[in-house]
């Protein structure tokens, strides 16, 4: 609440549904949109609108793309072989400014949590398991966060894959508990040099 | 810089302008944003759009509005001889939001600043004594922020209205470096039943 027009109001609460904004700073945030109108709010609000409607899933990887299938999965020079599997499209974006990582992704949408009930199938493993063989992958490379969650799911995933490619996992560098779309992108490179065989 | 797609890393980037928000924060809230397009997303950008279009500055007093004149201004319940002087609109919302005052308000758009060059012209100053007279104000209440510059504000604003009103200001409860929006509605209504002459 805080007694501005019907208009703003509404406004300020959806701004305060955002990660990492509560009621106060959407508060500040709204006026600094109001004060910034035609510079900052108007071409905000167009911004938005053109993502709502461009942006996707890419059917292949799980990537935010603007197309059916992301620009990654596409590229030719991006075939050589290496899957990097992550958890969401935030830590594939921390992985691409290390830009130390030349093969394709494989975003899970999660970590499997017993007590969030997510098994295998609510993320994208089993499609996982198909674009090995299909895409012809000899390394897969485990780039999930050093949490318990992150490592039961690359266990998980080191079991299933066993036998049928070579499954590595970032090791060097990823502090306990650390969340990978922390980390500068010198650990990111270090991590990913020093990765070792599951 | 998080290696989207060209429309996504422009509103990542006018995010990341908003007060409290970084570039980690603004792609976090990009992609919760893009996750929820239905729901948030679209909302939201509508909701943005329909502020922008609306919302200005009441032409009396400085509150954010929807028309020419604010419903505070207009409220004949509201004309009650008390003037609260705040330093910006959330100062304003976090006094409507104790609910204690009952009066009027006067939005500076700041405070006197020697190292910025803000003079009482750049601030609502001239308006503000205008309105004592032309509203019958029988006391003008600061409620400016425990700051250097803010205490430096309400002793200007208190010299030139010497003798022509009674000028009072918020005293109990604001913390020494506190600013008003931080502060617990409870604190607010203290600091405002104790206020004292200047
Ligand atoms: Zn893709
Ligand atoms: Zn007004």
């Amino acid at each position: 609440m805080s007694d501005a027009p019907r208009e703003i109001e509404a406004l300020i609460e959806m701004m305060a549904k955002l990660p990492g904004l509560g009621p106060r700073s959407a508060r500040r945030a709204v006026l600094h949109l109001i004060k910034k109108r035609g510079l900052l709010m108007n071409p905000l609000a167009e911004a938005m609108q053109a993502v709502a409607q461009t942006a996707r899933e890419c059917l292949n990887c799980g990537n935010i793309s603007t197309g059916d299938v992301c620009p990654i999965c596409t590229s030719e020079k991006r075939a050589n072989g290496e899957l990097c599997v992550v958890e969401d499209v935030a830590d594939l974006w921390a992985m691409e400014r290390s830009n130390v990582f030349k093969g394709r992704y494989h975003v899970l949408g999660g970590t499997l949590s017993a007590l969030d009930a997510v098994g295998p199938d609510e993320l994208r493993i089993p499609k996982l398991i198909d674009r090995v063989t299909s895409e012809g992958i000899t390394e897969v490379i485990l780039a999930l966060n050093a949490t318990i969650d992150g490592q039961t799911t690359a266990h998980y995933i080191a079991d299933q894959l066993d036998g049928r490619v070579n499954v590595t996992s970032l090791a060097q560098g990823v502090p306990i508990g650390g969340e990978l779309d922390y980390l500068d992108d010198g650990t990111i490179t270090a991590a990913l040099r020093a990765r070792k065989s599951l």
